[in-house]
């Protein structure tokens, strides 16, 4: 009940920044607003000073990937996006609307996010199932001028790679020499497993439904067989954790039993399914696992994409920059230096304002 | 200077209702969050009462026919869309923002704005140049169930006809018996001359730059060739002139002298060329027109769109129906009501907060 009250007629409030009056009708409107109109088409990039152009993000889903929901509709995703539009004011001040779309065709939504970019600064695009996400992302970067972030595949990744620095740091372990397996080969998945490899970890193993990918396997879509490249081949999610650090899930909950943990080397575990974890940390600490985060907020580590999107977009906006796995590993250092690593922290609270700032910092470092 | 300042950083604002704090964020966002998407994907008409969706405006433009100024493109008609969001919250209390498009081509735009739509409770259309904007108007009220309105046709015209019905009382005249003469033949000229054709105007000639229109005259698009069916035929605009009882300019300034006043019978004149109107409304006076108003907000009896697409956007959400001329005569007498009419009253000062509510009420009216 709760919940659906603070839903009625939506989270978000459009609002002029001053109230018109009669007097400054006239200037914000016709006939004033003409000689503003002017100054952008005759130099384009003043759209960015003198319009909503300069700092207005959309949050752009089709609803084929919403939570652990799946393909639930454009207009059923809308709690999330608005979620999201309401956090990017609250923690990076920019102006941040929902934008949902009525297909599920990679070209229709190329085209369709396109046509409509010169309102906004920055593209965020959210809960777009894998494997079109790839495509999709990869295709607008080419065609836009401005930032665009798949926050499910780098802002979780982003976020993981924040709190592995730290635990690493906890239980004092080098980030090449560490056995990492991930359990979720979905956009998270294989974002993360190819940001640890930009980050030099050497031995990675990617499961899926149907077990650890590698190349020559059924059922490998291009993105898969991509990253399988530098993937260890297992038998099974069992056999790739004998002796691994690092545990990530972004899958589903109840897959990783204290028998797993046990079999591990001082395991760090991420077990980020949502609402039910893969383990719920209690039980892993008492197999032994050394950190355990996980995607909730009701345990200490929480891992939430909320650390990176707002400030990400803050520092590509005032420093833009190319979205390169360098930055990527920069923002994840930012993040992580905001706390002081122990067993249960490391990674700050979710609406940390310092953690914003930070990212900024750090992107617009000479 | 001072309409510079006020652009700064353009001149909406997007934020949450509520601030978020770590406890409610579990309620905005994941995990709470996940309620409410499930409940609108078992019934999608739920979006209507749990999100944005319910009273989101998207004000969409191409910019190519921005004000008086044309094809500017989009970024820089931002600044109109803009100042329109911002009135659609102050005097209607609904959301609204730009949504300004990278494609002229009549299809893309209609493809573009049906897969967006279901971000939004209705589509207001501006400044897209005719003949454009009648097919991509009427494609997307059959494609699409929220309501789409083309500001630039109706919104003038039901203004207009607010202001006639007025100005007829003012000078003891009746809306059957009068000539009216139109000059300009785009958007705002064809939709004027039809909603008059409804309201019971027998005689009503429409000039274009090369005069007036008629069937089998050259240069005609199809708009203009429906239109001119029940237009009267003249040789050119001075001719038209003479004995006519009302003048309705949207098109170019400066095209209307005292002489063709002196010729029309006690005339009305809607000069509404901006920033330079048809014709001076102290020429005019002197020339013994009874009755002129402008498009500007420092003469009496502005004509200003503002008086219309709030309060209807707002009558439509609350008490959904279609867009006809009937639904169109009833907002202009809701606008019309508002005043007690005399020569320097035809109509309310742009930011009457009366109006809206009029305007609402008669569309609610059982």
């Amino acid at each position: 009940m709760k919940i659906f009250n603070a839903h009625e007629n939506g989270k978000l409030s459009v609002t002029s920044k001053e109230v018109i009056t009669q007097e400054t009708l006239g200037i914000v409107y016709t006939p004033g607003v003409a000689q503003v109109c002017k100054h952008i088409a005759d130099d384009v990039t003043q759209a960015r000073k003198y319009t909503v152009n300069g700092n207005l993000i959309a949050v752009v889903s089709d609803g084929t990937a919403v939570l652990g929901l799946g393909d639930i509709g454009p207009q059923a995703s809308l709690p999330v996006m608005e979620g999201k539009a309401a956090l990017f004011k609250q923690l990076a001040g920019l102006n941040a609307i929902p934008l949902v779309l009525d297909t599920k065709d990679t070209q229709e939504i190329i085209d369709t996010i396109v046509r409509v970019a010169p309102t906004f600064a920055g593209i965020n695009l959210e809960d777009i199932s894998a494997p079109r996400c790839f495509e999709i992302e990869r295709e607008l970067q080419k065609r836009l001028d401005i930032p665009v972030f798949h926050d499910d595949q780098h802002g979780t990744a982003i976020v993981v790679m924040a709190g592995l620095l730290n635990a690493l740091q906890v239980v004092g372990k080098q980030m090449s020499g560490v056995r990492v397996v991930i359990n979720g080969a979905g956009a998270a998945g294989l974002a993360i497993a190819r940001l640890l490899q930009h980050a030099g970890v050497t031995s990675i193993t990617v499961c899926d439904s149907k077990g650890p990918i590698y190349a020559g396997r059924e059922s490998m879509n291009a993105e898969k067989t991509d990253v399988a490249t530098f993937c260890e081949k297992h038998d099974n999610l069992s056999d790739a954790l004998v002796g691994a650090d690092v545990f990530i899930g972004v899958s589903t909950g109840n897959v990783l039993t204290a028998e797993h943990v046990k079999s591990m080397d001082n395991a760090i575990i991420f077990a980020c399914a949502n609402p039910v974890p893969e383990i719920m940390p209690d039980v892993a600490v008492a197999a032994g696992a050394q950190v355990v985060a996980t995607g909730r907020s009701d345990f200490v580590n929480q891992v939430n994409n909320v650390l990176v999107f707002p400030g990400l977009f803050k520092g590509l906006l005032a420093c833009p920059q190319p979205i390169t796995s360098d930055l990527k590993m920069k923002v994840a250092q930012a993040i992580a230096s905001t706390v002081t690593p122990s067993k249960d922290c490391i990674l700050p609270l979710a609406l940390n304002t310092d953690v914003p700032l930070a990212i900024k910092e750090a992107l617009c470092v000479e």
